[in-house]
């Protein structure tokens, strides 16, 4: 299916999260110090985690997050308010560590991994940049196919090569992040060939767009849907079509932490719709991710849903960069620290609920 | 109206939050390198923070978590499903450090000060351990008042003073937490006298409680209001006669960050039943307020509303202890660090947002 042997060899070493540890780690949960079920979604995602490490107490030792920049080809149809040399000016922006991503790693302790996917222009050398440069930003989609079907496979293939490597250097969490001016386009032409939904349900209004331009974006995602016929039985001709270098290389991040057998944490919808790709390349890989945040634009609500993900946070953020899933981080965290960390009650010698009251949770 | 001069002057030096520092805090996040609402609440967060600290770039220097501990004469009343001796075990767990308030604290970096508030057993010795000891578990409210005017006034008084404490030795985000097996309902008596809220309203089903004893834990927290008629008007009346000892410290500590002009980091309901005193005592107190998560008891819900309060996390957790507020610190502290550590558009030289497209914000 995916035409390559190296893309083939990462998606036979996906494999599902580990069940049984998942139920000694439930087990645990019952024995520790609070009433059952009192930490809500924090015991749902330790026990996630439990089932991706394959151990009921599950330790995160690093934590990085990769930040994928791209250029779309579309920003020629008049979908976005920002000029596309933006794209350019925010990897340098990232790597001098002004950006809200850069903030919030520092802020962590979160390694922050800078990649140039496919920025239109030449970007000055920088030792902390990566340049993968599949393509000088991809071709308008609304005309035609975004990239090749072997950029495509590249992108997949570099992608799951950075979680490899940041996986083998202790990252436990990793994080997707994106940059590209026009990527939001892509991303609902993407989760709209994914899903089965219209392009009006995956086209974000972005506060204070007019209705005006909210209706020339999403006709331009039909446009693109049109000329170029996404079969989603074939994810990367999905990616070929209607995507960008960013997003196939995050889909490989996704892909390459599956393998490794990391917890990948969503950012919003760009990330999202990397995802989608994943997903329909490995379904097992959907057991290694975690939603960050429920980002404010509107097709992120349809990844979630077809991805059956229930994000963490919900703050209106829309940034992208990796700002969602960099500040759920510390949430995955307390999850794995409280599994892993507290004490039982025989432990601690606290005294159980008392056995002529009816079993219960909550406040006492 | 308060009846002591140490609690007077207290409540006399909490002023609002700076209007001039936020309105610069706003003024500034509109030139950072992202479109404008782009990281959503956390704007507001850290605005709210510049009001707090009087500066347009805050910093959070140190984060403490006060953990008050208290007994609840209600307990006779078969309002809960653990014994009483609980509270005490819990709170040598602390000090242990198996709870999961512990773990998290340390995972956080938060500064964990355990507070024996009025515990009816006595508890061994600990260098860490806090005495206050107003009491030796308050009085059943289904009888009569919990403790005497006097002790209450104690209790804020404490509680201040810790909060004073911890702010002198640089913690910038105070958390709030409790334990006290029975505290719910005394948490429920509180709401509903603040709010006006019927008992109905304000008191928890809890996971898994039969809706028998649902009806006959609301039927406590009835006749305790009965009994005792407390007058929202009379904030000290309500703590003496519905309240708690550890309600009453965690209501100081409300009181003592805001006149230090640190932020307050809301835990659940029970803390949310403090800061109803502490905002009844001192209305600009709500300025310091930040609200953590959304607890999955009930009563947490009347409490935001009459607060005015949002808060950050909804993970359907209902543990207490300020776990939820120490899970939101980092959250609150990405806000500052975005405000406070990210370039401008002219400092990175990143073109803003060109001039022919409406302004608008979001992905791009």
């Amino acid at each position: 299916m995916s035409g390559s042997s190296v893309l083939s060899s990462i998606l036979e070493r996906i494999g599902n999260a580990d069940p049984g540890a998942m139920r000694r780690a439930e087990a645990r949960q019952m024995t520790l110090t609070k009433p059952p079920g009192s930490l809500g979604r924090l015991e749902d995602i330790s026990v996630r985690l439990a089932g991706m490490f394959g151990t009921d107490q599950p330790v995160i030792r690093g934590k990085s997050v990769i930040v994928a920049a791209g250029d779309h080809g579309v920003v020629a149809q008049g979908v976005t308010g920002y000029p596309q040399a933006v794209t350019a000016q925010m990897v340098m922006n990232f790597l001098a560590g002004g950006a809200a991503i850069s903030a919030m790693a520092r802020l962590g302790g979160v390694h922050q991994v800078v990649v140039d996917a496919g920025v239109a222009a030449d970007l000055p050398h920088h030792p902390d940049l990566r340049i993968l440069r599949i393509g000088h930003g991809t071709a308008d989609i609304s005309r035609g196919p975004a990239m090749s079907r072997d950029q495509a496979v590249r992108c997949l293939e570099a992608g799951a090569g950075l979680a490899t490597e940041v996986a083998a250097m202790g990252a436990d969490l990793i994080a997707t992040g994106d940059m590209g001016i026009g990527n939001t386009t892509s991303s609902s032409a993407i989760t709209a060939a994914m899903t089965g939904r219209s392009p009006h349900e995956t086209t974000g209004e972005g506060t204070g767009r007019t209705p005006a331009e909210l209706q020339r974006k999403a006709a331009v995602v039909s446009r693109a849907l049109k000329v170029n016929a996404p079969d989603r039985e074939d994810p990367i001709g999905v990616l070929r079509k209607v995507g960008g270098f960013e997003i196939g290389v995050l889909a490989g991040v996704v892909l390459g932490a599956a393998a490794a057998r990391r917890a990948v944490v969503l950012d919003g919808f760009i990330s999202g719709a990397a995802a989608l790709i994943a997903h329909g390349l490995s379904p097992a890989a959907g057991d290694y991710m975690i939603a960050s945040h429920r980002s404010a634009e509107t097709g992120h609500r349809a990844v979630l849903s077809h991805l059956g993900l229930e994000p963490l946070l919900d703050l209106g953020m829309r940034l992208g960069e990796g700002t969602g899933a960099v500040l759920a981080m510390p949430v995955i965290e307390a999850a794995a620290a409280c599994l892993s960390g507290m004490a039982t009650f025989a432990e601690a010698g606290v005294a159980d609920r008392s056995e002529d009251v009816d079993p219960s949770g909550g406040n006492s």
